[in-house]
């Protein structure tokens, strides 16, 4: 598609609908706005498929809020907003009444598109309660990225007649999101049950030698199943995007 | 298909053509094999597609041997033998003209089925030279596992040109394999460039403050690319896995 | 005992069949002799009720043998020496034809007592085949100080149906090893099948993020399962120690 | 036990007083209700002997209080609080007044059974004051599981003498817990002066090198004595669990 | 310079217009004033040509005053305080007008002399909105030691395409300065781009493994592009000063 | 003398004016008192002539004053209290009108020996003005021990002359104490210009890659100057102790 | 210019001397050509005015020489070869004879180019012998590169007036390099004598708590003088490069 | 002196016997000589009342016999050569019969003055056998340097028996150093039952969380006991050196 792109250009410039100088000004010209202290890139939607995603933290809720209004001018598409307080929902709150909080994993929801793109099921794993925040970050990026998404809470590894309680929702994914403090050893149980993808989330939840989530990290990355990749720690919002760029896949 | 085993097995005890004691056996029986050093998973291939895989480091060339005997007796998997060093190959040759020896990558291939699995196209890109072992490793195991690979190496972001070349290979591929080495910043770039997933493998590759990979690793955590997953570092295998599953996502 | 003992000694001071002089001196001392480069403790098996030990690495098989001979005068307890290498075995045989050598562990035998002091079974689990000789020192730790010892390997998490098959051998044993690199998972998953104390050890397997054993340390320490504590990775010989002081508890 | 309930099970359904549908129905039920933010396992006091327990951190009064009066309703066992604030407190005592708060420690404990099952002594030391609060988490821990449990504060390394004069109830004790910060000395002297299993603690106190309890932590690892293990940082309430596990073995 | 000073003083003293005594005192005396808790060297601006710099975090809005007080009297510098909180500015101000407070980077600025002495432009890039306070310290700092600067914040790898856009600025700068969080890839990108020195200042901003910068530093350490050195995270002021030192380079 | 008293103990029993009993019991006595919180040991100071001390941090006001005036009844000694606040300075002031606070350093004094038992000078020197309030706390402990002081502060080693200044004074010290963050390097410099021992305390200012002291420590732990040994990070208090300890020696 | 070109080549489509289809591979198309194993970019001279460079760890000899010689032909450039070891140099030896060996650093130089672009003079210091390898790599880097390079040797921070005696040849240089292992103090004293930019690396060299150059990585990290920014451990390369750019500005 | 020195210098100018440009010359002028790889420092002897001392790591066996020679030349002090190993000795032993080499720990001593300048007996201790090289290197750099030393190995804190048997040989040393590896508890333990200074060494013994002597280190530094200070780890010259010159105070 690049390619035709500036096949046209050129072959615009072949025929004198376009000066050279003119070419060389669009060949360098690129879709993005300024609004000085944040470039978005409405087209990284198109590129990627994604909703728009603002990092909240931060970030002022006058400057949240002037990102999220130029966002719903130049598209249609579900905004996303995470790490945010409710100071910041208030502000996006007058500029739409589609916003919805989600206090607990600090979500804001704009839904503006309710087509499902994902071809399957995402599920969405937690091993502990203190690991919920983060796991209810992946779960509401992948379903506003289009995908429908499922979540089994408090299935960890020391008591492991409950995961196995939900082998058949397990064997249903898709592609499963797996949420995990402590010691991480869930998403390894996991990834031995299932033929998909497992993208595990350590969680900074723990004490002492967990180190604010290294031991999780560490666990994961060291997984013995070899379907296990693993994402940064608390980064919920980077599981549901990955699991919803698999499920995307053709 | 577990549930209906139990159904079919219940109901033969229902009929009296299973006696209650030897039904509890067959409940806690499980289909392995016991070698005394290592217990070979016959099923694995099975439940996941994978092909056989043994780790060799740590193992005697007798111990491999013995393993490979049985694999290939109980399937017609192909054979996947990593971090293998010749003497091990010698003793795997001699059971099979089929095993052939990758020296760069410490890879033993014994190629017996042909049949490609995955959906689409699996792109290996390394950033260096010295991440090329690494990225052989993933590029074989993703091929032995069924699918379409291609590689293009050294292409790190200090020389950008090298990879905004190589733009339409990405364009085509379904899942990207990025291996890295030193600051491990190819993944971020190679994952802003495309929509699809993103596996990063981190390379121990570099000295001083690389730390033995520990740089790379943290950069691919960190990332800013949200298509990006990481496994561990030097874990080729583990990328090639992973890269499998989702490319046989149907 | 030690109250004791001292009473008796202020008794004979008292009854004037000890001088203050002597009764002083016979309080300082204490029984140990010194070979110039070790001192050897002969009380520490009456205290402790241990074979006795010796931690080869770093000594010469002059060294060693020195210690030994000295060992096999004072007592008949049993004699194991850890990380030794066949030279020292060489040293050690000389000297008894009782010494076996285990060179997957580097662990040499002494066996002069057969009696059984410890209560119950002690079960030693391995995770992965790399964890064996860890697991073997363990056993064999256990096994001369004076237990009944099983041990069960290769049942690493990700293949889980592997560990459910040995449910009824976790029932059996009153204390359990659990020996376990990568990313740790194993005394987890066990402890929350049993009701026993569960002893865990990391090792130094794996590569990368596994960083010499410090995944699985910090892994194991931040176990959920709460009848889990932890001895320094690579430390076979402290779990089996561990193990046996408290199945010899009465 | 297990297998028998399953024997029993099939028996039922051989005799037809049960349908294979709903046999493979109870053969997945497992006995935990959901609270929707935390699972309630009231098997595992059975499976364990433990007393019910919450970890408070993280969780709100509404949360625990709900929580509380599930297991009040479902088990007569002692329930044990841990990490909670009088904001909790005030919540569980409106559902009992037999709830008691241990405000230095963050305990609260709620004890309904007075009987006790651990076998022998459970003794808790701490080296300096500032590990009490742990210590008291541990030995409310050993306290409410059953056990008859004494404590010693204050003996640290620095000051020999004060831990030798305590040395017959070091003598006395089944079990012992160990509690130190900074260098994390006193499990190792401990350990070398008596034979029965020293639970080792690490915490947090302390600054600059210490930081955050892993001075104390490598150390107890490191710990020359063979009779040690070592639990996470500052978590008392596992060294208390472990030392009731071990003093309740028959 | 300096041995011509001493070349004559020692002429003064061979002439005997100054004692050997006093001579030795000149020698030994230096040239700086004790304000008791802070020595201010008016000869650094001298030596070193810049202007004068007081780090704030940590000093009291009086002790700031005192050591601007004499600064105005004893030179006409430009006078940069850094980490300044309002508290601190109110003080200032009182002192002169001059004064302005940059609140995004902690900056207060007295801007007394307008003369550039630097040769060239220094560029300020920054990857995200949230390394702009860093950001702003460069180029403030790099602005009041006599330099023009320009700074286009944003430019992240994973959306390479708006740093291609500025390729023509990367071009004209003489030295570049490269704030960046996360993964800190940015300086490596920008570093293959130009012929230029590169000055990278890894930032704090980030969350789980990014461990307070440290995944950028390592990250920067590692660049395989050969223009780049690296100062301090979240060191602002050290890039722009050595940036600046540079850029005066005759 | 321990032995002497032992054996006039001995003596006496010999002598029948004692009876094994309570020799027995006596032998056990240690001198110190249980205040429930915190064991007093009023026989430090005289086997090490140290002031009494008391570490605030994690104690009350009320708990600080009851020890106090435990010490103010047992001995004469000087006491110091470090880590303390306001509101413990206020409780102690009660006690006692000789008591002073020093809030810089967080230190209060109770001076009640005038006596110099130090041989010689301790000198005290600051690399920085962030580093005063330890240097402090290392000048008032080892003044309270009984000697005499003087410090120098602000002589950082990128301002050279500033330290070669106070040459004379260097030379006039028996001991010296360096108090350093950032990079710590001035024990360094210090030890390379003096015969005497110096102790170096690295404090926890700086930010970034100073890991709250750790670029210090690891520094000074690699001095190339072999008369510098070196305290816990922040650790005046012990800094003082072991320049008064060396000082005191005959 | 490189705008100019692409004006060029569309001027050229605009008068058909060019079809679009040739332009479009054209614009693709990059100067760079491809060995299989690594891509030469004969460029990057052009582009940063550098020496030809491979770094040799991890190449065979073969793989080595067969990039000499293309690069050989495709410039006339000096080349510099990094990390060799002498069979390296055989092979390389057997192309030209004007490749020369340094074993102390392992540098291979090829000198085809006497010409000094540099403006001044660079300086290379280290504090002690083991620092002379990385120097040395640092010195010849930066000559073949076409400075005026000057070295002075083993002049550690604890015996300052090593240093001091060079004070004219500091107040000479343009740049200064200066490798430091250990505490890494030197570059923080250096920088504080001279005005220039101050390139510090810091080496591997030391033991213990140098932990493979770390702690001099964070010495020169947290360096007080503010004309210091830092390559690499042992990056002696990377520091002759900075200062070559630098010393390159008009 | 040095202020004398400079006084009679600028008396000789003002006299007219010395012209100012010579009168720089020798100001500028230091006593060392420059054998091209390595600066010696005769006058350190001078200064310090060391020995001279090499360490010889990283350097052959021709440099260090160059330095020796040089040495011998200069100065009659005893030589010290540390990490030496037989290679270097052969070459040494060459230049004089008196070198001894203690190949335990790497030592090459070359004894020409037999006076003991330390004014009291300096105490060696070790924890464990395989800390004895370590203490070693202490005890013959401490000898060396004019001390009388006594040494006591294998006292660790496990057997605690073992120490307190030596009570009366901790109470007569005037400065002791305590050498452990491990958990590193013994400094604290005899730092307690001691008033004079304790130099703590850790050792790089052990393994697994040793983490190369890391966690020994750590462990020294947050002593308990007010008396003790730290070197390096593996630093026995490092303890010797602080030790001697603590011992020399008058």
């Amino acid at each position: 598609m690049d390619a035709r792109e500036i096949r046209n250009l050129l072959e615009a410039v072949r025929r004198r609908r376009l000066s050279p100088a003119r070419a060389l000004e669009r060949l360098r010209h690129l879709p993005f706005e300024d609004l000085g202290f944040a470039k978005i890139d409405h087209h990284r939607s198109l590129r990627q498929g994604y909703a728009e995603v603002i990092f909240a933290r931060g970030k002022t809720p006058t400057q949240v809020a002037a990102i999220v209004r130029q966002m719903l001018r130049a598209s249609h598409s579900n905004v996303l907003i995470t790490r945010a307080d409710p100071s910041i929902f208030r502000a996006v709150r007058r500029l739409t009444r589609a916003a919805r909080y989600y206090p607990l994993s600090g979500v804001i929801a704009i839904r503006r598109s309710k087509s499902i793109t994902g071809k399957g099921l995402i599920l969405v794993l937690s091993a502990g309660t203190s690991d919920i925040p983060i796991a209810e970050e992946a779960r509401l990026t992948a379903e506003l990225m289009g995908n429908r998404v499922a979540a089994i809470y408090d299935v960890g590894v020391a008591g492991l007649h409950r995961l196995l309680d939900h082998r058949r929702q397990l064997a249903e994914a898709r592609v499963i999101v797996v949420v995990a403090g402590m010691e991480g050893a869930l998403p390894s149980v996991v990834g031995g049950m299932v033929g998909v993808p497992v993208i595990a989330v350590p969680t900074s939840t723990g004490y002492g030698a967990s180190f604010g989530g290294l031991a999780a990290l560490l666990g994961m990355l060291n997984s013995c199943a070899s379907n296990v990749s693993v994402v940064n720690i608390d980064n919920g919002f980077g599981a549901g995007c990955v699991a919803s760029v698999i499920n995307r896949l053709p």
